[in-house]
């Protein structure tokens, strides 16, 4: 098993606080590398995944870029297969596409979160992965 | 010397295009990850510098910030000390800042661009850095 259990060349930071570590099954760490504001309207931060975390399905009003930097994981926007995801790739998530993502089964995986035009308001939470659904990802 | 001519997690890409190749002094390169557009507005490029080389002054009309992945270099604001940097940092450089970047003398450096807000408009490049004034920093 892949360990990046120190993350990737940024820091790993602690447990995804609350209220967020509710939208995730399984536990993630989150290190803000730029925080929001009105001044740079993108917020950065860097999230590390333990195997088999994944966040809950959501959407992003204005849009977010993710930067894998580490291990194993998924991307799946509604009604497609998802996409398998390793360091060096770029997913481009276009405003109000409803989406998940997080490691796979057996990785640890490591990505910066770009959000984008974070003007427009913030991410909207909706339902957990299935587990059955989940479970199929090789 | 640390050789990062392959770059780091994101590929190098192609030597700096024309025109922003005129820009800068010495050999960059660049990988566009994210191309500028009216719907993210956060064009994010993987930019390496050979040792020795860095960018012009220059400002940005919505700001920027600077992911360091790998190697050694510099940042510096106008009237301001150069600040030394290193994989993991991070500078958020906001709107209309006269600044430069580059690498060390001795060392390849390599970031990650973000350019936020980039509705606002496209850089404005100004002179070159002194060669008395970057050959100080070591």
């Amino acid at each position: 098993m892949s360990d990046l259990n120190n993350s990737v060349i940024f820091p790993k930071g602690n447990k995804m606080p609350e209220p967020f570590s509710k939208n995730f099954i399984g536990q993630a760490y989150l290190h803000m590398l730029v925080p929001g504001d009105k001044e740079f309207n993108c917020p950065i931060g860097n999230v590390t995944f333990e195997p088999g975390c994944r966040n809950n399905w959501h959407k992003h009003l204005g849009g977010q870029i993710l930067l894998v930097t580490g291990g194993r994981g998924w991307y799946q926007e509604e009604g497609e297969t998802a996409r398998e995801l390793k360091a060096g790739d770029v997913v481009k998530i276009p405003a109000n596409v409803k989406h998940w993502h997080g490691a796979a089964r057996d990785s640890w995986f490591v990505h910066l979160s770009v959000e984008t035009n974070s003007q427009a308001g913030p991410a909207e939470w909706l339902e957990p992965v299935a587990d059955d659904e989940y479970n199929k990802l090789k």
